[in-house]
């Protein structure tokens, strides 16, 4: 049996898990130098949180462990293909590599708007079903302009 | 002054303040019904956690304000367009509108990658940066399938 094999199961067990606890099938897991540093299932409707997805939980614990806000090296197993959302927190986390079980026609078979949501993201803002809109441009840079003048400053 | 100016100079202000506290400068404000429910800035590097946007910290807070996952109804007021994992956590979170200051090309400008991450996200699974791998399919739909014949649920 695989390495791959054996983490994506525990992320599996962790979906699983979720649903005996009222949250939605989806769990993850990181594993940084052969090491789980991160879990996580989905609380959207346990915590009243819709950001609470199961790799969103599990980027977070993980960046807790290791006191970093970076998991360059690190891979993400997680039973469902990411959302767009868990997609990109994975590169702004700067994870290497991603191992899913389900796929977004799976969860779309289920009721679960993942594939809809890409669609949408790789839309033109203004064909979106969310209303857009841009003011103020030139004031809302002034935070913008701050930052890049700084010369003390954490990048990331 | 119109409406929308106001509360979107509330997130900027945010987002300047951010910048004080050793954060990014972003920040956003979610306004239900003419009041602000939620207010967030960034805080990835001071809290070690990638996904602490602005407005992922708008949106948690504004759900725990009125105990609900989802913002149906409300406008999110960001200092900047939202990343595609903040787009997608506005889709989760149901909200109908967005206004917001700065665009993904200002963001480059200053070094931030959302625009990168647009194009990630829009590409296929093979021909991403991040490497993808889908295993155990079958195993993995188990908790999809207990999922989908649970009688008594919360969807979201």
């Amino acid at each position: 049996m695989s390495l791959d094999e054996n983490f994506l199961r525990e992320a599996i067990q962790l979906a699983t898990k979720s649903l005996e606890l009222g949250g939605g099938p989806f769990g993850a897991v990181i594993v940084k130098d052969g090491q789980i540093i991160g879990r996580g299932h989905n609380r959207v409707t346990v915590d009243f949180d819709p950001t609470a997805h199961a790799e969103v939980m599990a980027i977070r614990e993980a960046c807790k462990t290791i006191n970093d806000f970076s998991l360059k090296g690190a891979t993400l197993y997680t039973s469902c293909e990411p959302c767009p959302m868990c997609l990109t927190a994975t590169y702004w986390a700067r994870i290497d590599r991603i191992v899913y079980g389900n796929d977004r026609a799976s969860a779309a078979s289920i009721g679960f708007d993942d594939s809809y949501f890409y669609d949408q993201v790789n839309k033109k803002i203004e064909e979106r079903d969310v209303l857009m809109e841009q003011i103020l441009a030139e004031e809302a840079f002034s935070s913008f302009k701050k930052w890049s003048e700084l010369e003390d400053k954490t990048e990331y």
